[in-house]
């Protein structure tokens, strides 16, 4: 085991680790948020034929290119379309056929001209302008080439991919099977939500909002529950959790109190500690191990503290089980907007909210810094890092800041929310 | 029937129309990204009561403020206290309790020094150092105070937000119940893409897509299948959508060739005709009707289009009736990275996707922008509002953009994505 590692070490031993979970498939309809296990390959042009954006006539662009106001041109309709039927007949010169949106280009055609566009009596109709060639026609594989690639491996399926997929004719989606997180809360001080308030208890906030994390990040939580401050005990739910999932994330525990089991515990429970301490605030207690190849990683018990390091160390790890392309959380560089009095001996993480103002990347704390806050983390989506020997940092100095958050809300109220 | 109006127009009636959805609750461990329905209130302080952030010993400062490391100061441990239970002793001059993270300050401590701090023999601790009073002491309420609101009703539940609920002990949530989204692609030319190719038959990809936009945005979508473009088949499944869901959306039908019945339907269906036609391209032959109070939203057949649309009108309608408190896409200011070389003599929405580098916003096109091109929808987050009279684009010039998808990877690759 190594004690007291930086951030990147860390990350870089529990990825090294990780083992992506195993390939299967799911229907279009529940692809939503899943992960392609394989490249998606069309197997046909889209469109598979060349086609009517519009409801209108097809022609020849030639027979037309006289056609003025003054001088209307005549077409000789000689067959209707209906969208979904193929065109019987072929297109000659002085012929046209109606066509629907969507409908295959008729045999001769070049051109569609749209139905408002043309007067029509009886069976003809009459054009008062020319068209260039080509005009309303959709070409065969305009959207996709067969056997292009439409999507990487290791993409998450969007609304527009689930789309794209139904366009192909793609009804069932390689993907890789869901991650399942087992979640253990230690702490006799730990009541859950649902229970009444109790002198010396306080509800336990980091099982609920894990288990959130894990299922916005599209993954299974498994949620195992409280585990009082004994290590047989704690022992057992590990052993358990293991079997039933993929990794397990503990919090509580880790610290270096008498009542800090968890690592016992893990001892106990067969696993092998890999490392201990990591060189940040808050957070610094945590702890992996790994056991029958599966990740364990203990979090403090300060919840603020659990969930900056959730996010910095397990999210990584997570998604690379995933099967993600991307794993590591996007760093930007931007201004910080309040003053931070304190300084930092050690690396520290400020919870902040990303906004931008007028084209500018601003970083706001998200109130006090406290490693039991709560309130902290709620609008936070960047950890600003600030390296160890920091003196205080002032409003509008420039920081680096990891983005670990939902950032949909930057372009949101930039004035309101910066004072 | 209004016939041609404005984006801005079509928005503001819809929203004038759309209901928002009945009151429910839900458990704390399902309410992720459900939308609470009142403002929510702390009914107690958090922390509840002034504690230990650590394993440690709680004292009175004074005691120690001559404490050097030549002259170690001695306490008495006249108790030890589990986390989780209460401290029994009053702390008096020369005394200490021996506390675990989260254990209540015992009584007349104001100060708490890490477990690893002191030098511990039989029942006394040394200190070498002094303490500031109130060091490593949580106070009460220093997270959330009581009766403070901690989050606004119209807000989406969030990770941070379960666990901040799950601290204060709220285990069940007041939130507005989810909106359901009946969806009927119509249309002779489309097949489900579990079907085996067809001659002139295109595979129904609208359907796929916009439940799965109606899946992200956390709404349910009812999906009602293709039906033929027959009057009285897509009159009938009209009126049982409205059965079933809150708001219905259709695609296709709605230009003006004899076969877009989707008008003639909707009265049929007695349904009275809002608006048709919206002054923009793509997606222009959009209409909306209304019927029992419930909103119908009609797009084009050509899938690209459908989306812009469903994007800039429908979502805010949903959006409203989910309860958000925020409703419309935000608007941002970047810098075009392409060129676009067509004119636009009607306000035009291309697509493109956000980017941020070295702290300027891009927006670069996603290919193609046809009405019937899906693959501009995939990485599409953005869609660039070019006013009507506008001449060709160039890379480098600024626009103006509204966000209508996922920004999550803003800042992602920024180097290779544009060029």
């Amino acid at each position: 085991m190594r004690i007291g590692v930086s951030l990147e070490e860390a990350q870089e031993m529990l990825l090294q680790k990780a083992n992506m979970v195993e390939e299967g498939s799911v229907s279009l309809m529940g692809a939503l948020g899943r992960v392609l296990s394989q490249n998606i390959r069309a197997r046909e042009n889209l469109p598979a034929f060349h086609k009517s954006p519009l409801d209108g006539y097809a022609l020849i662009a030639k027979d037309v290119e006289q056609a003025k106001p003054s001088h209307p041109v005549a077409l000789e309709v000689i067959e209707e379309v209906r969208a979904g039927f193929v065109p019987k007949q072929k297109i000659t010169p002085g012929t046209t056929i109606k066509v629907m949106t969507g409908s295959p280009l008729p045999e001769g055609a070049d051109t569609v001209i749209k139905y408002e566009d043309v007067k029509r009596t009886g069976n003809s109709i009459y054009l008062s302008f020319p068209l260039k060639p080509g005009s309303n026609v959709i070409y065969a594989g305009e959207d996709v080439k067969k056997d292009e690639i439409v999507a990487l491996k290791g993409t998450v399926i969007t609304p527009s991919l689930v789309g794209l997929l139904a366009g192909l004719g793609i009804a069932e989606v390689p993907v890789l099977r869901k991650v399942r997180i087992a979640i253990i809360s230690t702490g006799d001080e730990l009541i859950d939500p649902a229970k009444e308030p109790c002198p010396g208890k306080i509800y336990n906030s980091s099982l609920y909002n894990l288990a959130a994390l894990c299922g916005e990040l599209g993954a299974d939580p498994i949620v195992m529950g409280i585990v009082p401050d004994e290590k047989e005990l704690i022992s057992g739910h590990i052993v358990k959790s293991l079997e039933a999932a993929d990794i397990l994330i503990t919090t509580g525990g880790v610290s270096v109190g008498d009542f800090d089991v968890v690592q016992d515990a893990l001892r106990q429970a067969g696993a092998n500690m890999i490392f201990w301490k990591v060189s940040m605030k808050p957070g610094s207690p945590i702890l992996a191990a790994e056991k029958d190849k599966k990740i364990i990683i203990g979090l403090s018990g300060n919840p603020a503290a659990a969930l900056v390091t959730f996010d910095l160390i397990a999210v990584p790890v997570i998604k690379k089980m995933m099967g993600l392309n991307r794993r590591m959380p996007p760093r930007v560089t931007a201004v910080l907007a309040d003053n931070f009095l304190k300084s930092s001996p050690q690396r520290r993480f400020l919870r902040g909210k990303l906004q931008a103002i007028n084209g500018t990347h601003y970083v706001k704390l998200t109130g006090e810094q406290g490693n039991g806050i709560l309130k902290s983390m709620i609008n936070c989506n960047a950890l600003i890092d600030v390296p160890a020997g920091s003196g205080p940092l002032c409003a509008g100095q420039e920081i680096s800041a990891i983005i670990v958050g939902n950032i949909s809300d930057t372009f949101f109220e930039m004035e309101k929310e910066i004072s």
